[in-house]
This record gives structure tokens, sequence and C-alpha cells, in this order.
């Protein structure tokens, strides 16, 4: 019999198919290719996308020159505009405001090859770093009101280039699903006094079920309720609602089981296109006791679309704890 | 300059790009084919589905023959199981039931090569009224809270079967798409006593800038905050929440505008494959005077993925006035 679940955060319950539940072969789609040709993103065409606004070079050489190992530039398509004020106005009953913000791309290493599971735990960590470097900077910004750090990779999942690359967008307001979440722990914490996200770690942790890896500082889990196949979440086992605040060996910890992650994915799913995503405290909400900061991933399975859409109704073909079955199975070569 | 936009019934903010806007030409898909070889909802395979639950017949003729033009039957590999109770039970924090519920298919025509644009207004009625008749129905089932219909034409929006088909799933709970328009419009009852949707379907018909079609009785638009490029909703003029009160001159009118549109998508966007939905009150908020039932049609144009489904933001490259002016202007054949 098929089961629904209720996701104890924001309260969505999910079908988890049981019954016919597909395996990692049935979900594989081809995975993404490097074609190369021209990139604005190798390493000697810096002076094809907006000059840099940070990069981590070890020679000390000058910006928009070669050398760099992570480079940090304007989106040169922006899906917002940095400049301007909001101008909140009205049509009749709606509203609307300028589409202020900012939009920035991580390259994430000069290597045109290199997947993110690829880079080396050491790569990883300077992406880590550099995301939060970002979203400190970005936090002065008075106009901002949320920082969203994600990733696409493969043009299945929305990649228009196939050059390894993060996106950060700062954003005016607060985007629905995360205050979705911040309401919902919040209830949680009026009931409970304890962050619903620690709760999770602790029964996860108990149960053994869900928990693809663990290393001292961060989970790796299936979460209970997955709107996807193979869907993932990475918690620190600690509290913590700002990513901003990650101490060094929690970065160094963090890459380490997001390399072991991607790798898991890249042998059990065919090197999947995936997005991941984290999710953080919006920037006026500092320290709070009831949201803890993870990131999501979601290896791009399905084609299930408008009707999740229009619903956000989801029927998920693979149990959750089956994936992480597969997932913790999977023989990676580190 | 891009401009966010908020959505006055759920609250969601949209980016709707409008620099670099998207015309059709830029958004245009595969048209999902029609490849033939052995379908199961063909008449002569009437035992290759189960039972059926309904039909639409001339000639008379007994359940599971040939001969009918509109059929209904459970959907092989349902989503939810017809038999048994809910057995509502927790997991330590978290919450599951059994995925109990009514998953059944409508076979839209007889004929293997029409598409949902392609039935006469006549055929398309006798869709609108299976849906109705199949909600009544299912409604006398006191473990039902929602009935949802929607249909996924073509493979990239989700469908298996290419035959013309939509789908019916009755459901335990209230998706939560679903219950955030019902709290949205509860809300701006509250504050307003007027329906959101009857203030949105009045300012529409007069300022006219997203007006796709309209006939006595619906009008056709292009949302203020489509999260999606053609993104098109279908609402009543007058207020009605629950679709099955519909009244038999509305399903006429229904049919003919719903089969105009399709036409305009299919013409100015070649074929795209699309979603639809019909978003009505839920079984338990019978003629309540904030909801106001509606379709919403969804192109599947665009590859966007994890990112929406994680944050819920929304960036949509095609301004909701310029999809208007090319569906308006389209040169349909009826």
């Amino acid at each position: 019999m098929p089961e629904l679940r209720k996701d104890p955060i924001i309260g969505r319950w999910v079908i988890i198919a049981t019954d016919r539940s597909k395996r990692p072969m049935d979900l594989q789609v081809p995975a993404p290719e490097i074609r190369g040709g021209f990139c604005p993103f190798c390493p000697g065409n810096e002076d094809k996308t907006p000059p840099e606004i940070m990069a981590y070079r070890r020679n000390g050489g000058k910006p928009d020159s070669s050398g760099w190992h992570l480079r940090v530039v304007p989106n040169k398509f922006p899906a917002l505009q940095i400049e301007g004020d909001l101008d909140r106005r009205g049509e009749g009953m709606f509203d609307r405001m300028n589409g202020l913000g900012a939009h920035e791309v991580v390259i994430e290493s000069p290597d045109h090859t290199k997947s993110t599971a690829g880079l080396s735990e050491k790569e990883l960590e300077e992406v880590l770093w550099a995301y939060r470097d970002r979203m400190l900077d970005l936090k002065k910004d008075k106009r901002f009101r949320y920082i969203l750090v994600f990733k696409n990779h493969g043009s299945a999942a929305g990649a228009s280039l196939e050059h390894s690359h993060s996106q950060i967008i700062a954003l005016p307001i607060v985007p629905k699903r995360v205050s979705e979440e911040i309401e919902g722990s919040k209830r949680y914490f009026a009931y409970k006094e304890r962050c619903v996200y620690c709760d999770i770690v602790r029964q996860e942790l108990e149960s053994g079920v869900r928990v693809i890896q663990e290393n001292r500082r961060f989970i790796a889990v299936s979460p209970f309720t997955p709107r996807f196949p193979f869907e993932t979440w990475l918690m620190p086992k600690t509290h913590q609602s700002n990513f901003e605040d990650i101490l060094k060996e929690e970065i160094e910890q963090l890459a380490q089981i997001l390399k072991d992650l991607l790798l898991r994915m890249e042998t059990v799913l065919n090197c999947p296109p995936f997005n991941f995503l984290l999710h953080t405290a919006p920037i006026n909400d500092k320290d709070s006791e009831y949201y803890h900061w993870h990131f999501e991933i979601i290896p791009k399975l399905t084609k299930v679309a408008g009707f999740e859409w229009g619903t956000g109704f989801y029927i998920n073909p693979t149990p959750p704890e089956e994936a992480t079955k597969f997932l913790r199975e999977a023989q990676i070569m580190p």
C-alpha cells in the first residue's frame, strides 16, 4: 500500500510509492556531457565575464587575470539588478516592485571538465568559503532580506553552462519555501521548545534507517518526506541557524561529506543532473533557536511537472529508506 | 529592469524578466509525437484496462465493450489505493497514514491521434461532464477531502501514454497549494468582504492587458504573477466556489473557451507539452463566499527545476502582458 507522509516542518503531505518502487536503474537519465567549445568561465577568458567581484588566487595576480582557482563574477544575464531602489507600487489590487537584487556566479574551478563531485575536498572547502564570504558581504546591503545559494548541474537541471559553477542571489524578499520553513519551525518551537531540525537529527541518528553518511559534524539523510527520488539533506548535527557562522572545522567536515555524497549519487545514479540549495536563516533573523541551516540536494530524475507545481502535491516513487540503502552501499572511489 | 510581483492570493513573489524577455520562438520545445504502437486506451483493448467505472456510449453497449466515446477507468498503476482505512500513526516525531484514495483515468476520445485541442466542442463538453460526474460520485466517500482533476500532455509534462486522457485523484487530504489558496482567499475576504478571484476578474476585464479571450461566462487571462511563460488561468466571470455546481450553459461556454485557448497555445507555441489542473473548493467547504474555482494551464517550456522546487521562487522570462498579446493575436483554425 502506498503511504502518505507528512513533512514535520512545513506540513506538506507526500505520497511514497511502496509496491512498485523505482530503483536507480529505473530512474537513470542521460548524464550531462562535457561538449567543450568556447567557455567564458575558463582561464584566459576573464574578459568575457563582467569584472570579478572576488577571486581566490595563490599567485597574487591582478583581478580578472588568470591564475585564480576560484572566481566570483556578476551573472552576465542577471535575474535581478543591483542598482536602484525598490519603488514598491500598486496596479489596482496588484503589488509590484523593482527587481532589485544581486545575482552572482561562483566559478568553482579553473578546470572546465571537473564536476563539483570531482573537486578535491580542499577545492570544495574553498567553494564553501566563497559562499560564506559573499554572504557576509551581501548582508551589508540593507535592501536585501535573503541570500540564496544554489547550484544547477546539467541542462536538465537548469544549467546553461557546463563549466562547474554555483549561483548566489540576494533578494529583497524571503522566498516562500524558506518562510514556510521558518513559520513551521517557529510553530514547532512554540509547542516543544526545541528546534525541529535538531529533533530530526536526533531521531534519524537513533533509528539509522535514513542515514546515508555521517561524520563528526554533519549527517546526510534521506528526509522522511522527500518530494523526489534520492532527495537528500545535509544537516549540521548541532544547532546553527545561520550558515555564515560556520566554523573552519565545520567547513572541512562539510566539504568531506558533500563530496562523499555527490560521489555516491554519481555512482548510484550514473552522474545525474542535480540541484542543490542552501537553506539558511533570513538576514534579519540572526541566531534563532528554531531554525537550522541545511543543504538540500535533488537529483533531477523524474519528469513530474505542472501537476506538482499546481498542487504542491508530490508522488515519490522511491521510498527514502530504499534510496538510503542504495547510497549507503555505493562503492565510491575517493 | 526586471520586476518583482506579488501574487494577490497566496502572497508569493515572482521575478518577471522584462529586458530580455523570451518570445515564443525562444521557448519552443519538441511537440509530443504520436508514435502509435499498442495502446490500452484504444477501442478493442477494453480488457487491457481495469474494468471501467463509467463510460459515455450512444449505442447502449455493455461495459468494457467498444462503441464508447468517453471512458473512465481506474489507473492501472494507481498512486493511491481505494481499499482500506487511513490508519493514521506516528514514527517518533513523524506522521504517516495509508495511501488511501482513488486514481482514475478519463480516456477523452476513442481516437488515438486526437489531442485535447483537437476534440470538437461537443466532445470537450463530455470530458467536462465526466469530470463533474466522477466528482459527484467520489464526494460520497467520506474518507476523501479533495478531488483533483488534471491532465499531463506529452512525456515532458509527465504523460506516460500518448492517447489523450485526463486524471482524477481523490485524496484524504487537501493538497498544500489548494489550502494556500483557500487560506489566502479567506484572508482577503476577511479584509475586503469580497472574493479575491472576483476582484481579479473585474480588474482584468477593466484593464484588458492580460485578457486573452472571453465569452459570456468565462475569461482566459495571463495571471499577474505567472510562474511560467504562457501560464494561463480560466475563470468563471461570476462567483462559484465548486466546479461540480457548473450549469449546462457554463459547460458549453467552458468547452468553447478551453478549446480556443488550447488551439491558441498550439499555434503560438507549436503544440507544446502542457499540464492543466482544476482548482476547486475542498469537499467539506461547500458554497464558500471566498473561493472561486478555476483552471490553470501551464505549457511545459522551460527546464527550471530543483531551484524552484527548493525555494518556491520563480523567475519567469516572459511577461504575462506579452504572452497575452501572442495568444490573443494567434490565427487559429476552429
